[in-house]
């Protein structure tokens, strides 16, 4: 593996999108007791799930810690790659590598990562582990990697169009816990040269309550070129109607990177979803404090789903807009079939199916 | 990954000989302070100079534990893969997978390993991270596996002249602490059967003082089918000289699965080798007591070599007999480059670069 120096835009690199043909996806199988409740016991069994079913599709690789690889091996189909890898938690598109392509070759970039937000607002203490785990996925694949360690970014903050475009959200990106060395522009130039992109959209924020400063992909996503859905929900008493409709009102202005208007799908929320004390009582205390508190609203949104090669998986949350969902998705991706997996147990660690996956795009390697 | 409770042989699978054509090889970073004297800082070099050797001619594959990751990357060459991997120690050889190939396909046998002899006169204790490693290895690169741990092998103990031969010693493969309840002639069908063997050859014995009960790969080495390597002394005076002896006398009376007679090269040992006082004090203790003494004679023996596709990597001693070894195997060898890499940092450990080494034959899908 070489470790890069330079940037991908100067080497012919782009992100491409996520529903670009895929070789394989990369996981964490879960463990941490502060994050999952009942010793990941659940987490597990959903991450189980949607592993077998992104392995129909496309290569799977599992990361689990040393004390973990007996039991991921045990509970996971027989063709998924486990790999032993150390990790803080299990969030794999925020601490694997954002892989690039020229359309023949793939690398990783390697961004530093702080559990959204180091010592001003992120998550826990000590972040090495997962900080340490894109270098080392590029490594065990042997893909050369981008050191861009210096600058924080987590792959959920980030979305690509494949053709030039780059979405993300203010809120999270401009955060003080991040870069706060550095500008707006400063930042967009960033994401422009490593990902290969010439415009970044910015939506003003994210979903209400979303710990990681309001990650793009919980929020909107793409579904083709020129095309996003939208979390969306009609209750104007809620919070989050207000974050929806400025992120509304912010695509409805802007064009992509090839002058096109953006078309919006609004995806419904599901009722707000909120944690109970039984579920709170499952989760360790972090340095003596409880990490979530009874009725405490938890980001769910059914945009935080993943586009494998042949499905599209989405969180369910036994809601009454769940099949509204699906419906919706299945009209925008006519080829892959939509498929619903019940993520309340994912949910509760602070994310969703989109926040426990990283895609790995098809190189020349792997034909 | 699939975990395959089939015999190798019926499944028409053999093993290979070392000088048939490999994808790779597999080694591990030294970290173990009672095996490798000052923080195995000497024995690192030493392992890092025959990686990059081997590196020139195949794929080279690194195991790493979390600790250790970040020095294996910093002081190999980019072209090594470093995977992330516990382990106890660092024999490859014994630890990683026997491979056994269809001539297309490839799969690896994943041995019991119980330290050289578990609690009857085995090395150390515990040994659980040793023996996960071979089917963690499969896994890594998706290779099936069979699930062998219930029989104790070391690959250290084996040699496959891939024509339907397993050389092999009675001083190991009878020893107490590896498997008891088996006599000659069931150890002998397990061999076969899994290594796709028509004939086992037995030499009584290894060399003196070899801490594996005698591995056969310190002692004796096939150099292409029917000729073999033997390590050998002319002094009557030497305990060696009467085991090196026995050998041959056994190889001068039998004849391969092929039906041929072995030509034996005779190939000089260095003069004894004893550990230092200094060297011993370089070595943390293990359970309050000391791994070595100073005086204590080590099984040095220039027949631990490794075969790579470009070259054989031989030890050296800084004895006078060193170039004579080189000599004699530039002769059996005369399509690789034969190198000595000085090996008294790796001797120390208890083994030889043949020990630290683990061979992965080519095979479809590394094409």
């Amino acid at each position: 593996m070489k470790i890069l120096h330079t940037k991908p835009c100067d080497d012919g690199f782009h992100m491409p999108a996520e529903f670009e043909d895929h070789y394989g996806c990369i996981m964490i199988f879960p463990h941490r007791r502060d994050s999952w409740q009942n010793g990941a016991y659940a987490a597990r069994k959903a991450f189980a799930e949607i592993i077998g079913m992104i392995s129909r599709s496309e290569k799977m690789i599992v990361c689990a810690r040393y004390d973990d690889y007996d039991s991921a091996r045990f509970m996971l189909p027989e063709n998924v790659r486990v790999i032993e890898m150390e990790s803080d938690d299990s969030w794999a598109r925020d601490v694997a590598p954002t892989f690039v392509t020229n359309g023949k070759e793939i690398r990783g970039i390697d961004w530093g990562f702080n559990a959204w937000g180091g010592l001003a607002d992120g998550l826990y203490f000590p972040w090495d582990k997962d900080n340490k785990m894109a270098r080392k996925l590029c490594d065990s694949m042997d893909i050369d990697t981008y050191d861009m360690r210096s600058f924080i970014l987590e792959g959920g903050s980030i979305h690509s169009d494949g053709e030039g475009t780059i979405m993300t959200t203010e809120a999270c990106l401009l955060s003080k816990g991040r870069n706060p060395d550095m500008n707006k522009e400063e930042i967009e130039d960033m994401l422009k040269s490593c990902l290969g992109a010439e415009k970044v959209l910015w939506l003003p924020c994210g979903i209400y309550n979303d710990e990681t400063n309001e990650h793009v992909d919980n929020i909107c996503a793409f579904t083709s070129p020129a095309n996003v859905v939208l979390a969306w929900t009609d209750d104007t008493s809620d919070p989050q109607y207000e974050m929806s409709k400025r992120c509304l009102e912010y695509l409805e202005g802007v064009t992509d990177a090839k002058g096109r208007r953006i078309t919006v799908h609004k995806l419904p929320l599901p009722k707000p979803v909120t944690i109970t004390a039984d579920e709170c009582d499952g989760l360790d205390d972090m340095n003596g404090e409880p990490t979530r508190t009874p009725g405490e609203r938890l980001a769910a949104s059914y945009v935080n789903f993943y586009i494998s090669n042949g499905h599209v998986i989405v969180p369910q949350f036994g809601d009454s807009n769940d099949k509204q969902a699906l419906e919706i998705l299945r009209r925008l991706f006519p080829t892959r079939t939509v498929k619903g997996v019940y993520a309340r147990d994912i949910l509760i660690g602070g994310g969703n199916i989109h926040c426990i996956t990283q895609q790995i795009p098809m190189a020349d390697k792997f034909r």
